[in-house]
């Protein structure tokens, strides 16, 4: 099911994906030092694109990787077409590490950042209609969350714990206040109000929940970005989790708690999903 | 001053260190999703090379990485060789990453795990003469410091952070209490007890922490495995460092606050530094 790309972008360079390879003394390799971005491309346009272009400049700034990105708007062109997925639906991948040096703790300067990027084909569903199951577990990751870093072990061990638990995604918990999950946001309605924890170092500020916010306003829906309590949680009347790849995907279930008859999905969540898919095709 | 090695190991097959190449879809390169270890070798043998062995087992273990690792008692003095090191004291640096899969969160199956090593040559001191300045800020790394990952971009912007401010090491302090050093662990003396942070997922159990608690049960040295304040710092009579490759460091300055006049090195700092070169000398 999963498969590797046909191209890769890598320094400037667009060859085989067997063919690219980086030096093992890549930063990125020896220490996680690194940035990466993902993108949705749908319709013959990638969503949120100056978002997500902003997000990356941003968190490279955050860890000092010195970098103009400009190049990537004809280089992403190009690497689209080599891969034959100009006219496709697809995810664009994007990793920028701090580059090659011998191996020492503190940056080194005068090196030029490692940058690759891929696209994969992808079917985006109109509406996701994953009802899907979560577990709840500590939020034992690093209090930097909102610089999206490939140091991701964190990530990959909360998420690998929501695949042991046959669950669609793991809800982090920190301080007895749920922030986000192992690779979405995560939102909570209650007397329809709308709740999600607010974009502070504790989470990654995802472009699917800025969207997500703003359809809010669009539909008149009150906002509070405020974590929810873990004991508040079974009180809520709805769930949902958003994301790139995700986009917003109810949550039937929290550890034993249902929300929902069967498949039910909640009015609000609903309405917003329709509301998003209305953003994707209209613009 | 840093070198890249003359060799490197990897995956069986010994290369010069521009050859050394992996895939981008590496997982130690998308994820962070790797264990490391290092090694001082000296006077013709590693330093407690079987605890080392024995940590990275245990780390590989913690994120269910499977790998045997005893073809390392051969694979080490082969690279060693090819290295011309044999002789010489050096750092064996080893990295086991989970291997290589198209891009996932979730632990990918049956794949192999990718191993690099590379030995640099290092000249160490009979006894480490550095009287460190450090500085501290708030230890915002994940929860799991037990695991020896190469998610390590915390650890890079704390080690960062010590030298933009001219300093040896960062102090890491976490609810208000000092854990240990971005590459280091620390420990104090007051009133001739010594006291460090007791090993727990705060915290990397350095093996030179092991010695030196070794060594101060040899000297009838009374040890408290217990965090210190941060404003219990300045009370203390004495601090040091210890890491493989730093083995025993003075602290001089922490922050605004100096331990001695001038050069001074405290008398259990100097001790405990006499005890660990008889150590590394008559084994």
């Amino acid at each position: 099911m999963l498969h590797y790309p046909k191209k890769v972008w890598l320094n400037g360079k667009i060859l085989d994906a067997k063919a690219a390879r980086i030096s093992v003394f890549d930063r990125g390799f020896l220490f996680g030092d690194g940035i990466y971005e993902v993108m949705a491309r749908m319709g013959g346009r990638f969503f949120y694109e100056q978002a997500h272009l902003n997000r990356l400049e941003a968190c490279l700034q955050k860890i000092n990787i010195d970098l103009d990105i400009r190049f990537l708007v004809t280089a992403i062109p190009k690497l689209l077409k080599e891969s034959d997925l100009l006219e496709n639906d697809c995810l664009l991948y994007i990793q920028v590490s701090r580059g090659v040096a011998p191996r020492k703790h503190a940056f080194p300067h005068d090196i030029a950042p490692t940058v690759m990027m891929y696209a994969t084909s992808k079917t985006f569903p109109e509406i996701n209609t994953i009802n899907s199951s979560v577990k709840t577990m500590e939020d034992f990751r690093w209090s930097r969350c909102d610089i999206k870093t490939t140091s991701l072990l964190g990530n990959v061990m909360a998420n690998e714990y929501a695949m042991q638990n046959d669950c669609y995604e793991t809800l982090l918990v920190r301080k007895n206040i749920i922030t986000e999950a192992s690779h979405c946001n995560v939102f909570f309605v209650k007397d329809k109000v709308v709740y999600t924890h607010p974009a502070n170092e504790y989470i990654l500020d995802g472009i699917t929940r800025q969207v997500v916010l703003e359809l809010c306003d669009k539909l008149k829906l009150e906002v509070r970005e405020k974590g929810i309590f873990k004991q508040q949680m079974t009180e809520m009347d709805e769930a949902f989790l958003t994301g790139t790849s995700t986009q917003i995907a109810s949550i039937k279930k929290i550890d034993g708690h249902f929300y929902y008859k069967g498949d039910e999905i909640g009015e609000i969540t609903k309405n917003l999903q329709r509301a998003f898919l209305q953003l994707k095709t209209i613009g």
